[in-house]
């Protein structure tokens, strides 16, 4: 049985995050693999509900502890129930964001403190990390503007202000400087078709190492 | 301004919560008080949210990790939006359940690390403790067979075995004999109004402290 993966695909709001997954997905197939599509907050019926939570525009007094251990619990229930089974099953599984968004929102810009998050956070993985995240990087000015031309109403994350969204990106950059090994920055102000063969590129150095 | 107190009333299904609670609340109004009732899981709109994930029956692959975040979450919106406000403006808070309910039945109950439990409750509190609890002790198969009684359907907790509550019974035991201060355990195999007029006195003797 061949080794489990876990790639998570990560980013700022209309960075293309929804295009690259379907892309990612679709190459998977035509290479005859299974994979497991998932996403956070989510992934589980129990991480679904507290998506609904998260993302409700109806409480913006929701504070940033609760946020982080909402997404905590979320994560908790995903990693147990759905990723290391399907890792151990020798899956590929590939999340729509996964601990990044925590460490980059929570603490680079909503300002809780680094120690915190990173501890609620092993609590909640048991310290299980990803072989690869992605992270699509645009200036989160151009990313609001691409996600205003999606249509439908902006979520109450996405309302959070542009000054929030800078500091997010921030720390998803000091991230991937961090842990180079574990992390690559793809520049999503490129053409569409460019991201997307740079990510699927990616993928395909991990699943072969 | 007098200063507030929090009095927490916590204990197994079936010992007599929800009346010991009303007859505190009828009590203190006729003292002339305006307590804040409250309880947990909830509290706040979005701690009622939580608590709808955590009660309900139709996810049972819900993990111990997953609830202990959970409750945290709830706990940590309740805690600052509403109980600190109302004690710095002096007022008397009364709460069905608080962080002995996640002590007993996380740890006693469910197995989850003591330390793990306690480190999570106090990111939530911030430290914060109640000025007293009031545990309502009863056998749980007593308890069981008073909720049967009431005619609704058992929730997702109600339903777990009878063993699991007589773990979490021993855990508010062990709790209050830990901290006699803090704790006062009444006898709710007495009958109610003898319950009733215990845990008011308790109530008075804080208040008057």
């Amino acid at each position: 049985m061949s080794k489990g993966r876990m790639i998570v695909c990560d980013g700022g709001n209309g960075a293309g995050k929804s295009t690259v997954l379907a892309a990612i997905e679709q190459h998977l197939r035509r290479q005859g693999r299974d994979p497991v599509m998932t996403r956070e907050p989510g992934g589980t019926p129990i991480g679904e509900k507290v998506r609904g939570i998260l993302l409700s525009p109806d409480t913006p007094e929701m504070l940033g502890i609760t946020e982080l251990l909402l997404f905590a619990a979320a994560r908790a229930q995903h990693v147990r129930e759905k990723i290391r089974p399907a890792l151990e099953a020798g899956k590929v599984v590939v999340s729509d964001r996964f601990d990044s968004a925590t460490i980059s929102f929570q603490h680079y810009a909503q300002g809780l403190p680094l120690e915190l998050v990173t501890q609620i956070n092993a609590f909640a993985t048991e310290g299980f990390k990803p072989d690869l995240t992605i992270v699509l990087d645009l200036d989160p000015a151009l990313g609001l503007e691409r996600v205003g031309t999606r249509g439908g109403p902006l979520d109450r994350i996405e309302l959070q202000e542009l000054d929030f969204l800078k500091r997010a990106r921030e720390g998803y950059l000091a991230q991937a400087n961090a842990d180079p090994e574990g992390f690559v920055v793809i520049d999503a102000a490129q053409p569409l078709e460019q991201v997307i063969e740079a990510a699927i590129a990616e993928v395909d150095r991990v699943l072969s190492s």
